[in-house]
């Protein structure tokens, strides 16, 4: 078991990776407080986890213990205000109080919506997160940001709410489709982007074992993201600044899936074609060239990621990208790389050159 | 005009207090910060002051500002999640980025709804209260409490979300109907039998003035509520100790308010229910003397705030109490009085004595 934990100042929670964590009792009772307990997942994962993890909880405290569920719709088009809802619905029918814990039992839009919820509910009650996909265990169950879509743009409603521990049972990927498996790998490739260039290379050598689910190649790419997730939320809780590169290739990929309604697209793979665009327009301004660019494209290729984006139109993926939560004062700041390895955050590119790879990707 | 501040450590902002804010171009335009504002209010206000808001704002900065509105439907009903919901669809519509600013200008329930929004939008965007009741300008408006109900009970959705400013322009009362105006008299009342047996001999010398709107003395009770509720919150913002204390009849009221769907009785009105149930109870534990009760009792009559409770019953406001957000491991915690001026906390009552008050006022 791999332990790395995240400082923001204000609070500090560990993060574990690694083998059968779900079935380790002694662990889950020393990182969840509380009696009274509120698992929110999904009826995939439902099927998958859910009675292992009553089973894990419950055998050492028993009685000592009160367990509720909420169990979700499976996608990404029910990450919205009505679902959180129900979550709340459930708590108040169990009358949970506001010394109850939340477990997110289950992917990214499991974690976003249980994240909101342990936030808002009795103006905030504390929440673990135990993700079950690549993509969670990787980036989106780390680093408190929580909320949920609108049929205007992605995650626009929500809120930043740290959850008290991260538990990351690498077992569960075995269950895990390989589309899924593959939209996770875009947030791996991601980091190697944005922030360490190391990783790219290894990811170039190691990207078939990923694909075939090597455990041995999944635990060095789910911890390093983490350590790199970790370091940059650290350093920027409320992304005042650092913490936006994370969002390289997300402002492209949030209009794709608001597009889309988040229904034709997995996270993940919108992400990657945005990481895609905006390796595009890095390199139309002359930023990295065009070898950088191919090595971008053909690593999201042989991670089965989809390079070929849905023709939404120029107008509307512009209208899309202007309710990005990074834009300020009505301009569209986006995170570009400078080169393999290194992303700024920034307002100052030519349209021009904004409008020919939307163009280009889009039209 | 009185100026207060609230200092919860994180964050400092003013309290502004007098007649004609709403008016003083100079002093929104240093209080509000953002190109885009949105405000929200109910239908009854934005028939009294939304024009006048919108060209006090719009007269000095004229298109350097965009002022987008929302309008809801008045009445505490209205104050959930879905309202809230209006919210976003509004903000959403109008594009309105993490740069923008909300101005709540009404009451509890819309400052309540609003600062809710802006404490979700975009994970977080500033906001102003701008209260134009009497309960609004002396309770709710301050602290950063936000939140709406549940069916299952009274804010139970929400955030702890501080505003940039208040500002209450106590003309606006002119225009308060006298059932408002004696609802925001309870929370006044409130400050005294918690915290300062000085108001309370005041409020006693005083309560007719107040209800005929004597300027000068709405002027004092509005300063001296304030002061004491900045002076509470800036101790306790997340209310883990001694802000609970503010909660006096609260509990109570409450279980009032949801039990008759928030539509039969005012905030206000339930609370004063409550406080006079809550120092029932302090009676029957014999912390205050009968003389002490029949006081509070005879001032809340003598604001014209209603002594009579639904007659809802003693199991059905049991189960209500149970959803309070004080609530720790699943025991009720009430706020009573050791003596006129001064509340505790405490879990610490014979559950016979509560049973016998519930009963005298509810069965």
């Amino acid at each position: 078991m791999q332990t790395l934990k995240v400082d923001v100042g204000h609070t500090i929670y560990p993060i574990k990776i690694g083998p059968g964590l779900l079935g380790d009792g002694e662990l889950l009772d020393s990182l969840i407080p509380g009696r009274d307990l509120c698992v929110v997942t999904n009826t995939t994962v439902a099927g998958l986890y859910l009675e292992k993890l009553q089973a894990t909880l419950g055998a050492r405290r028993g009685d000592a213990r009160r367990i509720v569920h909420c169990v979700l719709p499976d996608g990404e088009q029910y990450k919205t205000l009505d679902t959180v809802g129900r979550v709340f619905d459930a708590m108040v029918d169990a009358r949970l109080n506001r010394d109850s814990t939340i477990l997110a039992l289950g992917g990214g839009v499991v974690g976003d919506i249980a994240g909101f919820a342990a936030a808002c509910y009795q103006r905030g009650v504390g929440y673990v997160q135990l993700p079950t996909t690549l993509l969670a265990q990787v980036d989106s169950s780390v680093g408190g940001k929580t909320g949920v879509n609108h049929p205007g743009g992605k995650n626009l409603i929500g809120a930043f709410h740290q959850p008290l521990a991260v538990v990351a049972d690498t077992d569960t990927l075995a269950t895990l489709p390989a589309r899924e498996l593959r939209a996770g790998l875009a947030e791996v490739i991601k980091y190697g982007c944005i922030r360490d260039p190391l990783l790219f290379d290894w990811l170039e050598l190691n990207i078939d074992n990923l694909t075939r689910k090597e455990p041995e190649a999944l635990a060095y790419a789910i911890g390093r993201s983490c350590e790199i997730k970790a370091e940059v939320v650290g350093q920027d809780e409320r992304e005042s600044n650092v913490r936006a590169v994370l969002n390289f290739g997300h402002t492209f990929g949030h209009a794709i899936e608001a597009a889309t309604a988040y229904a034709a697209y997995l996270h993940g793979e919108a992400v990657g074609l945005g990481m895609l665009m905006a390796a595009d327009l890095s390199r139309r301004l002359g930023w990295i060239d065009a070898a950088e660019y191919a090595r971008i494209r053909d690593l999201l290729m042989r991670a089965g990621l989809p390079t070929e984006a849905p023709r939404i139109g120029v107008a509307r993926a512009l209208e899309l990208m202007q309710m990005d939560k990074k834009v300020l004062s009505g301009t569209v700041r986006l995170v570009l790389l400078e080169r393999l390895g290194r992303a700024v955050v920034t307002g100052a590119y030519e349209q021009s050159m904004l409008d020919a790879t939307l163009a280009e990707y889009c039209a």
